[in-house]
């Protein structure tokens, strides 16, 4: 099938372009003839992903997911079987953070995402879903966890699971603003599931 | 004194035209001329607030600030003399929420700041100031808590506060983008306060 192989790669060349032109520039500079001329391909190929602004910003928004659905799978996998709650919530949410070059790039085009999205409020709706079944998957770890007899009990599943995605969504925007180095927001981290979790469980 | 009550109106003017577009087109869109236009004034009256893009964008923040500022000295003054650590944090942080249009308008203007900064770290200086005067402040009010036993014990105050600022600012980001109601954000604000200080202290 070398057709399938062939758009793959043309795909991943120009998320790549278009990932390292935001980089320099901001996502929001970033124009159909910058990637083009990044990717060394005619613009008409570009348009193949993208033709507006809100396609831009969609595809920018799909390579991220991408790169971190891959890189969540990986760590999660490395757990080995049957993890505990606080174990598979840290490597997940820790894993969302730019806590390196790689996942600052792709935290920077994320935050150039949501800033647009504020004043695109359509734009965003494909992320709504996302963040509700993140939030339902968080928060039936929680609850296993309380069952368990290892969280803190009489806290609302539902609600602790709003506060824990909105602290690594915090983190993430401190630390791509510079606010603070990695070790203080995995600090931070850490004492959010000890809060929500109880040390006992800590490992 | 006309000149100086001059220049404060004239301020004025500039920063609501430009928070006006800001809101329309997005902060990242918003040219001199746009801001001119839009305030009825010169160009050369709008340099004289800002000249380039980054005193464009420091500018907006500065006007962001003064209203977060005069927002949460209301809501603090309020109060009245000597509220607890909890009724203090909640009701600034919650001030400092996007839980209405205006708010909204800010925090809109607030996240392009954040993802502009996030590629030109340089313009981001004074708001690391401000983000560790802010976390010193919340680490005291939850040392504070603990001396008076009302908070959790063994919990770090540093990394609990800079857990707690996250969870504001993850809110904020959450709510701007549409993911869920201000309800929500503010159930998760008090599960927050409620693990960290303890329920008993809830008011």
């Amino acid at each position: 099938m070398p057709k399938r192989v062939d758009h793959r790669e043309r795909r991943t060349l120009i998320a790549d372009a278009l990932m390292r032109v935001a980089a320099e520039h901001g996502l929001e500079a970033v124009s159909l003839r910058h990637v083009a001329a990044e990717a060394g391909v005619s613009s008409g190929m570009v348009q193949h992903y993208f033709r507006t602004k809100d396609e831009m910003m969609a595809f920018a928004l799909s390579v991220v997911r991408e790169h971190s659905e891959a890189r969540v799978g990986q760590a999660v996998a490395a757990l080995g079987p049957d993890p505990s709650p606080r174990t598979l919530l840290r490597t997940m949410l820790a894993e969302l953070l730019p806590l390196d070059e790689s996942r600052r790039a792709d935290g920077r085009v994320a935050l150039a995402f949501l800033a647009y999205t504020a004043v695109r409020p359509a734009v965003a709706a494909a992320l709504h879903r996302e963040t509700a079944e993140l939030l339902a998957f968080i928060a039936g770890q929680i609850r296993a966890a309380q069952v368990a007899g290892t969280a803190r009990a009489g806290v609302d599943p539902d609600r602790a699971a709003v506060a824990l995605l909105a602290v690594m969504e915090g983190l993430g925007v401190y630390l791509l603003g510079g606010h603070y180095p990695p070790e203080t927001a995995l600090g931070a981290l850490d004492t959010q599931l000890d809060l929500l979790l109880g040390p006992a469980d800590r490992k």
